[in-house]
């Protein structure tokens, strides 16, 4: 069973080859730019400066040591799935609350620049809606939709699974599973997240005395990412796209990438930046994958423009660790 | 959405050249022979005189019209997963007892003559939590692990999944769906079970008031089944199996081919008499499935034999609809 911080500190550059490449650039690195995000509709063009963090945790009851038979066995065998069911129901309230002890601790409060950020983007809560297809949101979020996506920690459980794989009506599974992702913000810390959960599960399944066995495991943790707005490096690409698209970007929070940008901004230590390029209908990862001509051109002119104006204003960038004088995009 | 009873009212026989060949046939048979069972051990001949019946059904919870993303919508989406596992949690608790209000209602109680059965069988609980590799058994069968098994009915969830085909731990499920089975006992019925079991699942679920959909389906019932010991058919058979093996058969009430027999009987207005012929051992359905040569000599003569007693003793069984005078075996 691995904790939190144990998913974490196995680097990627733990390889001997890897730890000789990436001693002999790592001097030489100021800061991270990324363009693989999308914009949040096909108008506005955005910026992401921040974007939650996510745990991966497995969550399984297992008990007796193969399938058994429903009509034989029915009755006599206390049910792994059904103490998972239960276990995974106490997680999360119907209006989207997680309902583990001390999970919302250490959740920054929003700044006035997020809430105008926020504000800014105008987001329609009632198209949200319709587009997803629901009669409501999450309580929360029918008041502020956009805190609840980027500024607030959610509990999904993305899958369950048991072992009954021919689905079969007379099997009951020895083994249920569940794939729970956590998305977490600043200043949550991965580690006493899972601890509350890993916790909470306990005390539930305790609850039960089933005589079943729980086991709940970390398979990935990612920082939650987020960039200084007021740095020259985000001025600098603030300005860049003004000037090629004619508005202010929308400041926004979500995209992907997001454990790469944490490992590359946590091995060298250096600020990153997002540039999101395509519109949100490109179909990311989709058949017929696409991205509009303008976009590309203008993406291109935005990359140019933003070293211009990094070069006039100097690079040194306030607040980061080390001072360097030259900037390796 | 089907009710129970119309799941029960879709004979077989309703095709015109199924209803020709039983009308011609119907009148000929006197009692339904099956033997598609296996003894409960490998040393104890048995005749299986019981069989709970068998509910399927489908409940499923849905939310937004496609999968959406845990990174961009969490917290916004209330899940359709969290749904259905919370009111599948109330549905057993941890001692295996169902928790739906009416749901042991109308249960017969235990008769001398079943609890002499049950003794006779001296089950060993401590060999079967060996057999199942479980700590404990559901409550009630700690004390009485047969009756559990073969008198009372009882919930499983046989399998859980979700829309995330790919299981991936950023994708939220629109839809999470269960099979649950429900093994039933003399004297309930089936449309009641069923009724009690929905209202309490849409009460449970109304509780989230999530704005997802829930939807209960029955896939198939089986009746329960229950012949007389008394009967001289079974009188017949209970003679044949001592003659041929040297000792009387348990009396079980545990087997296959259920939802075949309940038609044959229903249809045929006959009794029934399942004669298991092979060991527990004998890996029914899976690979290097086996019958014990021996089974097989015994019994053929076990059904020789169980004719020729028939024979001797005439075959007008009391207590059973019609007076027929012929055996169909």
């Amino acid at each position: 069973m691995r904790t939190a911080a144990e998913v974490i500190k196995k680097p990627w550059t733990e390889s001997p080859p890897r730890r000789a490449w990436t001693s002999c650039i790592h001097e030489r690195i100021d800061y991270i730019f990324i363009s693989n995000n999308y914009w949040i509709d096909d108008e506005r063009p955005c910026l992401t400066y921040a974007m939650r963090g996510h745990i991966r945790m497995v969550v399984s009851v297992q008990g007796p040591k193969q399938n058994v038979h429903a009509g034989v066995d029915g009755g006599a065998v206390v049910e792994p799935t059904i103490d998972l069911c239960y276990i995974l129901g106490t997680l999360v309230d119907g209006a989207g609350r997680v309902c583990v002890p001390g999970f919302y601790e250490d959740v920054r409060a929003s700044s006035e620049d997020d809430d105008a950020a926020f504000d800014r983007i105008a987001f329609d809560t009632t198209q949200y809606r319709h587009e997803l297809g629901v009669q409501r949101l999450a309580q929360a979020a029918e008041r502020n939709a956009l805190r609840a996506r980027w500024a607030e920690p959610t509990l999904s459980i993305t899958n369950v699974q048991t072992s009954n794989g021919d689905q079969a009506f007379s099997v009951i599974p020895h083994k249920a599973t569940a794939q729970v992702s956590i998305r977490f913000v600043p200043d949550q810390k991965a580690d006493e997240i899972v601890t509350v959960v890993r916790h909470h599960l306990e005390h539930e399944f305790n609850k039960r005395n089933s005589g079943n066995q729980l086991s709940v495991e970390v398979v990935q943790v990612s920082q939650w990412w987020r960039s200084e707005t007021s740095s020259p490096y985000f001025g600098a690409a603030r300005a860049a796209t003004k000037e090629v698209w004619g508005c202010e970007p929308l400041l926004v929070c979500e995209g992907g990438t997001m454990h790469t940008t944490c490992m590359l901004v946590d091995h060298f230590e250096a600020p990153a930046l997002h540039l999101p390029m395509g519109q949100s209908s490109d179909g990311a990862h989709l058949p017929n994958e696409r991205i509009r001509i303008q976009n590309l051109v203008n993406g291109q002119a935005v990359v140019y423009s933003f070293l211009e104006h990094l070069s006039k204003e100097g690079t040194t960038e306030e607040g980061d660790e080390g001072d360097r004088d030259e900037l390796v995009a």
